[in-house]
């Protein structure tokens, strides 16, 4: 079998979770030489307004393209943080919008408010995903700043590019934040401190 | 093994297949009360331009949400017609914008020439997806075209509401000729004359 990585996003209706995970496989499908798929489901159980969009990443075809036990699990709301956390890998990554998540299930869980950031630095709350985007690009080697600003261009209304712009990099410096706060947390050995809340 | 249903949706890159797909799914999925899954795969094979995109439709959970042999295949161009057809089911129902698939692979089709609509009577080529996605309502009866105006209005960028409901509408009347004109041929017994093209 060969390289295979998961990455669960959730949240809830209105927060932007599948243009999420659309824009992040193609940042990774196309422009990095991956396959790449990407799913929602919906059922009885998206019906309480709970989004959740996956994308697998493998170097081979890939079969399924379903999130089995996710690498990376970004929860933009407390209930998708509460639901998916248990599927995670033991060594998975957990990104957080702390906005919402005010109780995160580890402390080793990047805790980054990026509603607020949107809301506050951007004059628009809307963009808070594709702040957490910036975030994840920071945060994991899978894509390129490049790759992940091309991407989005390519997805957003026209018109919003400066706006969508500027979310990116905003996520990628609130991201290098979190990263500098938890490796000191680290250094200190203080397994116990929540970091970033 | 319950009911499962599966559709394919292709084209080229920048004829809003990805769209298709999510809006179909959510127009199902949410509310219509079934599962849902909407796949698409970025790979070697999607860098020539092509787009794919998948919905499943079971009364189940759905743990295998890529196609494998679709009850229903959408072809905007030549392209994806060609590779996908094969793929069909034998009594699978082909529906292709005769736009750009001036060869089906079948008589039994439904040819409607969704861009040349979408640039005609819409004035806007870029809303042949919806216009296709009016057609695909009048022609399966998976989701009623309440449910699917709701979707299409909850995706589309603010200010384009009446543009897109009028493509739908389009679609809709489209699709109704291209019954009336596939009817019309069935009880002439004449399986070898193609219809509407």
């Amino acid at each position: 079998m060969g390289y295979r990585y998961e990455i669960r996003l959730g949240g809830s209706g209105g927060q932007g979770i599948i243009l999420m995970g659309i824009v992040l496989a193609e940042a990774i499908g196309i422009h990095e030489g991956k396959s790449v798929a990407q799913t929602q489901s919906y059922g009885p159980e998206a019906r309480g307004g709970s989004s959740k969009s996956e994308v697998v990443i493998s170097d081979e075809e890939i079969d399924y393209p379903k999130a089995m036990k996710p690498d990376l699990l970004l929860a933009m709301n407390q209930k998708s943080c509460d639901d998916f956390y248990p599927d995670l890998k033991p060594d998975g990554m957990l990104i957080v919008d702390s906005t919402f998540v005010r109780q995160s299930p580890t402390s080793k869980a990047f805790q980054i408010p990026f509603t607020r950031i949107a809301r506050e630095k951007l004059k628009r709350e809307m963009v808070a995903n594709i702040v957490a985007l910036g975030a994840l690009t920071q945060l994991t080697p899978l894509v390129s700043p490049k790759a992940m600003e091309a991407a989005v261009l390519g997805r957003v209304p026209k018109g919003t590019e400066t706006l969508n712009r500027d979310a990116l990099k905003a996520g990628i410096r609130a991201a290098k934040r979190a990263m500098k706060e938890w490796k000191e947390v680290k250094t200190d050995d203080l397994d116990a401190v929540s970091v970033g809340g």
